[in-house]
């Protein structure tokens, strides 16, 4: 049987999610060998309001490349994950930023309220790492790709001189996430 | 009758086909109100070799958001040239380096050869603005997106201080599609 599974970022415009989409992508891609599809897609009313940007991950060629059931959702606005919360699939994982997210649906999957944007803030001192925070969480819990490659594909982005402070940021986000994990299947 | 539009920017890593795409796109979006999707599909193989990346842009919302028939496509190496320039529709426009690309195909489409590169190189002085070179020259043959739109995603998208660099740099690529587009149509 063929493996395919679909990943939403979600937030607003400026915390990252379509460079945190490529960088994922590419760490499953290039160095984990999978066939990936990244996207997002903008409506005329994109200027505000939820962005989302998605990667899709199959063993396969991907001929259909838009995301229908999300096995995996990550919202750091209320709006994001009021608007996006319908497309997980039964039995996916929805993971939200605790300070900005404060009703969670309802529903057949798991969901994880996580410090993201706090740890960025407080912990690395820099909001604008959020995105790589982000990446830090969703790395165990999606478990398809491992840190290592991550970590690769952040160095292959971020800019020059940054190295050490997205380090930083993606390793406190893994901690999180890896806590979160191991507390699951405990 | 729906419009729809496809463009596919092709050349190697390094060269910034996925952020010239992604500021494409928004510009579509955010500031002309299309439908747009950016895109870019990676398969296991996706270390070194051509890379792409794809924006589609219609006045509907968009079903399939997979290119199958190009519009226009940029080749800023020959391997990408080779690779891709079967994808493209009758009447649609290749546009190729002139350094990077020495044989073109031949077929029923209008081919521009440009010297991109060497103009983010000799006259910006630096060969990492090349996708943005590239945004000025593709903004006017493509002629969906106004020249001060994109412009506004670009200033969206560069590290701060660098404005005034990718600025010189959009006009400068401008100032050949625009020449190249103007002795067309005369």
């Amino acid at each position: 049987m063929s493996f395919r599974y679909e990943i939403r970022l979600s937030g607003e415009g400026g915390q990252g999610m379509i460079l945190a989409s490529i960088i994922f992508a590419e760490a499953a891609a290039i160095y984990e060998g999978k066939n990936v599809v990244q996207s997002q897609v903008y409506g005329p009313a994109s200027r505000g309001g939820a962005t989302k940007a998605e990667v899709i991950i199959s063993d396969e060629e991907i001929d259909y490349p838009k995301a229908t059931s999300l096995d995996f959702l990550l919202a750091l606005t209320q709006e994001a994950c009021d608007k996006y919360w319908k497309d997980l699939k039964e039995g996916g994982i929805l993971v939200v930023d605790s300070s900005r997210v404060h009703t969670v649906p309802q529903g057949n999957f798991t969901i994880y309220r996580v410090p993201i944007i706090e740890t960025a803030r407080e912990k690395i001192g820099k909001e604008i790492v959020t995105n790589i925070v982000s990446l830090g969480v969703i790395t165990p819990l999606i478990g398809i790709v491992s840190p290592e490659m991550v970590e690769q594909a952040i160095n292959d982005h971020v800019p020059k001189g940054t190295e050490a402070l997205n380090r930083q940021a993606f390793h406190a986000g893994l901690e999180l996430g890896q806590l979160l994990k191991n507390a699951r299947t405990a």
